[in-house]
């Protein structure tokens, strides 16, 4: 019987190729998505796409109040930073981080592997081409993973991981290892901003880095940009 | 100004008590009630009758879909223990046990201390009087404690601290504690598989618990119980 892993699917570039590793290492997929009042929920009709084609057991869509928290650019109406140089990301959190979010992601993803019996939990994390987010930091995910064991009965904390396959990749390098399990990039969604029909603005971080990451793979980007 | 806390209220006992507590240590209180389709949703409305009575900032009551997940009598239909001893509850952990329930909670409370501004999470976990929940040992919020000070905006994580004033406390105690706050115990609600109008079952191993604190406190239960 294989085992089981739950993969956080957010439906962006990051988790999809999170999702087609895991599969490629043997595991049966357990994905989730949250709806979480993201101002970009066009990802999550990219997640469900997504978790159509590839070979995912079972898609688990979680709605979380976050907006009622607020404290974001993305479940707010606070303004999303555009045109920003990659060096200019890393200088401070910027306003699309969200409190806790990887936190309250990864807890909730902990509860379902419990109840599954799975001891793998899956997350896009990246620490190369990525927006300052403390939570995205190997320190972070260490130290979750540590409260992940005593958090749960003995039995399923023992020897329970955190796998961020992503960490340290570049982004052009997770496009190629996509491309090579055959990742549909054009199913996935990036973008912050987007116009209608998830039309993507070309100009937040998101967009900047995705672009960015295309270039340098050397690869077209299926998805449209509006800039 | 007040520093600000975040308290978990669940609209139980302990949580009554911690919120009374953390008011007395100063503290501007932030209360916040998790809907995670409980089977005992009169909880809830403990919860928002406390928070009206109590020198409460703001209360928020947040939604979370744990009964998607299920793996819990309290999420699922499975069956409620009954008229358990008190030595047979830490035997194992009970079907009552929500997996990583107070994870998923403290996570919640995390994101909206940061958006706060706040450093201080209270939480109503005991080891004394329980049942044997992983969750709620001083171990595991230690390692959360760690992990939440990773997770935040560094400005936010440095000294933040998850307390737990009630952890080490028989339940007896706790109520002489409240009492002496001026806690109304009569607007908490405890009981798992409550009755109409929220009347307590009076054997379950939450009920069996409030009833020996009581008696071992020497004061009168104001709740009714059904047995």
């Amino acid at each position: 019987m294989k085992k089981k892993a739950v993969v956080l699917l957010s439906g962006g570039l990051d988790s999809a190729t999170v999702t087609a590793i895991a599969g490629s290492k043997g595991f049966e997929i357990y994905a989730v998505t949250f709806d979480y009042g993201q101002r970009h929920r066009w990802e999550i009709k990219a997640a469900k796409k997504l978790a159509a084609v590839m070979k995912v057991r079972k898609h688990l869509l979680l709605k979380v109040e976050m907006r009622k928290i607020g404290g974001s650019a993305l479940t707010s109406n606070m303004k999303i930073p555009k045109k920003r140089k990659c060096s200019e990301m890393r200088k401070n959190v910027p306003a699309t981080y969200v409190p806790a979010r990887n936190t309250v992601f990864l807890s909730l993803a902990l509860a379902w592997a419990e109840t599954l019996g799975s001891k793998d939990i899956f997350i896009g994390a990246n620490v190369v081409d990525f927006s300052g987010y403390p939570d995205c930091r190997p320190e972070y995910l260490k130290a979750f993973e540590k409260m992940a064991n005593l958090a749960v009965r003995e039995k399923a904390g023992k020897g329970l991981r955190i796998h961020a396959p992503l960490i340290k990749m570049a982004k052009a390098d997770i496009i190629k290892k996509g491309l090579k399990l055959g990742v549909d990039y054009s199913l996935t969604h990036t973008c912050y901003d987007p116009a209608e029909r998830g039309i993507s603005c070309g100009e937040c971080d998101a967009c900047i880095l995705r672009k960015k990451g295309f270039k340098e793979a050397q690869t077209v980007d299926p998805v449209r940009y509006k800039k």
